[in-house]
């Protein structure tokens, strides 16, 4: 099976959307999907201003639970990833249409009780996990090392089986199968075109 | 005769590959090709940081000749459209083949007098076109204030007869027929996509 591995952040609705296409146009593909994590309130902070993505002097991974919005969200998210690939997704998933579609807030336990519910997960398992808050920084920090590695600036970033690798940003939640794969194709049909499509952006007034 | 703006600057060899492109396809799909202006070192001059590419303060067209690489390139672009719209894109094609693909220097008179040659322009006319400079900085003044208005960012920026504009940045040059067309209506796809593509872009390592 052919692997998609998705960089998101929980503050940004773009990744949302793309986690709700990727989640329709997998299982119509056969493609088996990996979620990783990207920070915004890394990659814009001002002390990493000028910086590469790999060499942040501002890590998240190591800031107080109290300061950055996305924090406790990650974290959240590396414990669901203890009870498998598939519940990592559906927690995801939840835990964004909750903070995007139910505009709840963010980092609070109760919004992450409710996405291990509607997700179905073991949610003592879940606490546990997330108290082990030293091991989730530890699996935080190397998911944005990699994403730091990969040049990751925004989210969603997909990488395709191919290796090729794009921010994808769009407006419209799109997750009916009839456009969700139309669209995800033309995604990689840019990507692997042999002119080497480099960027697509349209301006903004 | 539905029309495609393309926005572009002398200096940025992505545009002078959007050009080749768009010249192969245009003629395949009926397509009239009016060429604009928009000027990297304008957009990017360090006294415009933080302001919209709408209200710069450190003009372009208001420098001195001496002073930035792509003043004198622009009023040449001018001088050339005074002969009309496919001696201007012949000009454009030529001047861009010789700063990028031959390395001449751009803003050399002898550049613009072997690329009025290689187009098949009037020489004569084109010089005095081009010792007209106000009217040609006027001119020039009029492109960079369309482009901001537009938003324009970097070059090349398309705008299609939909009126969806973009900037598309390719780095492998696609002359032939067989690939231009469908590279281009790649491009045309993701603008028109349902979803509303706002940016499709690889990381950088």
């Amino acid at each position: 099976m052919q692997t998609v591995t998705l960089y998101l952040d929980y503050l940004c609705p773009f990744a949302w959307r793309g986690l709700e296409l990727i989640h329709v146009v997998a299982p119509q593909l056969g493609l088996e999907l990996e979620l990783r994590h990207y920070s915004l309130e890394q990659g814009n902070h001002p002390e990493n201003q000028g910086l590469l993505q790999s060499a942040p002097v501002w890590k998240l991974a190591e800031q107080p639970l109290e300061g950055p919005k996305s924090l406790r969200a990650f974290l959240a998210s590396h414990a669901a990833r203890q009870q498998g690939k598939a519940a990592h997704l559906r927690f995801a998933l939840e835990l964004f249409r909750l903070r995007h579609q139910d505009r709840r807030p963010l980092g609070d336990d109760q919004t992450f009780v409710e996405a291990v519910a509607r997700a179905g997960l073991d949610l003592e398992r879940f606490m546990a996990d997330l108290e082990d808050e030293e091991n989730r920084r530890l699996e935080l920090a190397r998911d944005l090392e990699q994403a730091g590695e990969l040049g990751v600036f925004g989210t969603p970033t997909f990488v395709l089986p191919s290796g090729d690798a794009a921010y994808f940003r769009f407006s419209e939640l799109t997750t009916e199968p009839e456009l969700a794969v139309p669209l995800w194709e033309l995604f990689t049909a840019v990507l692997h075109n042999g002119a080497h499509i480099e960027t697509i952006k349209r301006p903004r007034k």
